[in-house]
């Protein structure tokens, strides 16, 4: 398996991969670097859920691959309803791909699996960066709150209830949300992915649900990982506070963590020139 | 009780108040403010090792109150070796004071003693700022690290042992703790408090392992304080790391956190205009 020859995001073509587990792997990969950095999508995102803009600034220094996760978008199969279930489908699908080792960038839901792979499947992984993220366990996060769900929840969703979670209620972040929203849905014409299903919305609810039980103990679990992370969060993101990521990285070892101002739930997007420098710079660090 | 007329830390007369649990505590009190800010010193410290120029700063904005605890430099007593009976020893002074109601200002063990009377006495607290902070139990903080308590904890310490564990190994941070140093070494030359004892120090010594004693399950304490609180650290602090105000941050339910840069266990000295900056917009703050 080799990265596409095109470098920008909005042209990588939808690939496929049969994997062990019987599942087609719908996937994107372009540029090039030893360690590949797979993405793991937000919830209820697909493949165009990614901005252009920053996959575009990843690849300037790595291969990126993004795909769906099982039952996602044009993947096959049905979703699970657990972060567990979703970490072994992610890791068949990076043996599919024959993958030795790999860096992860996980966003929100694909956080929470970054850190079931690096629980289960250590080797696998060099570096992690979870973006939008908090530990399984943690006071104050079963279910998200009702202007959020409600926004980005509902059957049928709108750009401005995407805007609202996504963007600070400022002229600048909203701005560069309709700009993000603007690279996201409109930037490629061709080839787009399937939109992803009410089943998924669903399983992705009841997993989220499950990873927010109120459990002390299981703020422990991340104590197993040992390998370098970086923490990355918006400083007004309502659907998972900040607070989980102060927590996440004084419970992880060996941690960096980055609060972006004036930002919320995408500050990824908003920033992706400076979050993806500061992802490399992560990346490249000497161990 | 009022406050000195004066505005000056190093002009400020040592008073002493006798309370009900029988110590003679020596302490000074300048600024004015409806809620007085009480501070609580770090290990070793007495009176004289507050910057200056910190309280300075401070009390442009506020009645700030400096005190020894039980058994400390001029207050009378036997130095306890537990947080929970320094707490209690400050309430006292708290309560010979006649003060309704404090902020708190607890600076390394001082801010664990913080942590304590919020827990032991919240009624008694507005607001509480935690420098240099970790919370009990936390994994990896049993005792300091060689090289600090080598040069901090030893019979005699000295300026250079200080600065090694107080300012980053940078110029810049240098510089700033070689300022500090001149500031509360040199800058009072009469009413000098008295030295700490051996004593003092092995006691309190006592009480940071305890506290650092690794039990998971008592992270769990912090988040009974519902009270604001103001987390701040240097990022290089090798006596207590950043990562445990993280934590501290994330546990709390109702904290702001800063990490200043190039900075180490002392960087509200280093950055004492900027620290008493953060920490008036903070007690200002709307609830």
């Amino acid at each position: 398996m080799s990265a596409t020859a095109t470098s920008r995001y909005t042209d990588a073509t939808t690939q496929r991969v049969m994997a062990g587990n019987g599942i087609e792997y719908a996937y994107r990969d372009l540029g090039e670097s030893d360690v590949p950095l797979v993405l793991l999508q937000h919830f209820r995102g697909n493949l165009d859920n990614w901005d252009p803009a920053l996959v575009d600034a990843l690849v300037t220094d790595c291969r990126v691959v993004a795909f769906d996760n099982t039952g996602v978008g044009a993947t096959t199969g049905t979703t699970p309803s657990t972060i567990e279930a979703m970490a072994h489908d992610a890791i068949a699908f990076i043996e599919a791909m024959e993958f030795q080792q790999v860096d992860l960038l996980g966003f929100s839901i694909g956080s929470f699996v970054a850190q079931e792979i690096a629980l289960v499947r250590p080797d696998l992984l060099q570096r992690v960066v979870l973006a939008s993220s908090a530990p399984q366990g943690a006071e104050g996060m079963h279910g998200w709150a009702p202007e959020v769900i409600g926004a980005v929840g509902a059957p049928e969703t709108s750009p401005e209830g995407y805007i609202s979670v996504f963007f600070a209620p400022t002229d600048t972040s909203r701005g560069a949300g309709q700009q993000a929203a603007g690279r996201i849905f409109g930037g490629r014409t061709s080839d787009r992915d399937e939109p992803t299903t009410w089943q998924t919305r669903q399983a992705q609810y009841d997993a989220v649900c499950a990873w927010g039980i109120p459990n002390h103990s299981l703020l422990q679990r991340v104590a197993a990982i040992d390998l370098p992370v970086f923490v990355a969060n918006g400083d007004r993101d309502p659907m998972i506070l900040p607070r989980y990521s102060h927590l996440l990285a004084g419970l992880l070892p060996d941690a960096r963590l980055k609060i972006y101002p004036d930002s919320a739930h995408g500050f990824l997007f908003q920033y992706h020139e400076e979050f993806a420098a500061d992802v490399h710079s992560f990346l490249e660090e000497a161990d």
